[in-house]
């Protein structure tokens, strides 16, 4: 197909899917003339994972390139793999982290891990988002938010457990890195949007209010105390 | 202070600084001269923030504004208040959200809700993130992710349960707002990094590995298939 039934196929503008081509995000169609190249089917579905690791993800275009790239490829490391998926739901942007605390931090992101016996690399980049967090907490003064640490680790580690037996399950390795990888970026946005209306729920539920009716909220809990 | 002591004692480099003012991050100090400003420790607990919210949250910059001014005011909704806070958690890049299979992911995330007796409003954001999430599911064939959205309902009601919970022990109206936004951006940046250390746990503990020695990594599952 040409590249104006590409873009209403997937929902795309062509200046868009002209961008793609350029960050090499989408691979170039075939040759047909001069400044024409025919797309398939491969297309419309890459066109959707883009939008989906950018939008819905809301990982960065040169991250979704890696992340892209690690799916069509047979000879990458099992575990690089991982990092790649990991990188994927990490903030673009990197706090400083050459301080005194947030080494502290760091130091403490490993002995909280060793204390719940969790069986992990030390230079995994998930102790530096969570050093990131720790150091945060303390220097805004919100240390209150670590008193569920062991709560939020227990649900982490139970989200994890049934997402990695789900990936376990697949026998077809090619569909093992697809779930690898879509299933820790949408993992991740899926989870994020249940704990939002969860606590909109919660915040209802736990201040003893009725169903809301129509076109009234659930009453917030700062209304208690103002 | 001057700018270059607030600078040092921030970490954050000057014309960083001058950014933050010129987009309203920062409230402006008080002119002394007529080039030079006075900056006091409001402005440094304002540039952690700042890079706490950027950084660790992986907030844009205008979400970053709407969430410092509602700390400021004692005029804001609750419900817009945790509006702001869930935006700022969400990413900045919107899907087409004006598609057929949208709008039917979108009812289906209301159901979902319902069938969980969740009382949320229906035009509350979160909504959109679900159904954002459906929707690329479907689109990208993964929907092996959905088989566990009960399990991932369930330990993300806990998470928002003992959230709320902890703001509601606040007695200080100030210090529930500030744990209402910065709960929401930092619990899910703490709850991500747990999640990622967890993956790597739960996958060299599910293939019956032994502790990793020194410079060795878990195995990831998908070396057993290749």
């Amino acid at each position: 197909m040409r590249i104006g039934e590409l873009s209403q196929r997937s929902g795309v503008p062509i200046p868009t899917i002209k961008y793609y081509l350029r960050e090499r995000l989408l691979g170039p169609g075939t040759a047909t003339a001069a400044n024409q190249a025919d797309y398939g089917e491969d297309h419309v579905r890459r066109l959707r994972l883009i939008r989906a690791l950018l939008e819905v993800g809301g990982v960065s275009v040169a991250t979704a390139r890696d992340v892209i790239d690690s799916l069509g490829r047979t000879d990458v490391q099992p575990h690089d793999l991982l990092g790649i998926a990991h990188h994927a739901v990490m903030p673009a942007r990197r706090p400083d982290r050459g301080t005194a605390a947030w080494a502290r931090a760091r130091a403490e992101a490993e002995r909280f891990a060793a204390t719940r016996g969790w069986h992990v690399d030390p230079r995994t980049i998930a102790f530096d988002q969570l050093a990131d967090v720790l150091d945060a907490v303390r220097s805004l003064d919100v240390t209150e938010i670590l008193d569920n640490l062991d709560a939020y680790a227990d649900r982490a580690q139970e989200v994890a457990r049934f997402e990695v037996e789900s990936v376990i399950e697949r026998r077809d390795p090619v569909r093992m890195l697809e779930l690898v990888v879509l299933g820790t970026v949408l993992g991740e946005a899926l989870f994020g949007a249940l704990r939002l209306l969860a606590h909109e729920h919660e915040s209802a539920l736990q201040l003893g209010e009725a169903a809301p009716l129509r076109g009234e909220f659930p009453k917030f809990p700062t209304e208690l105390a103002t």
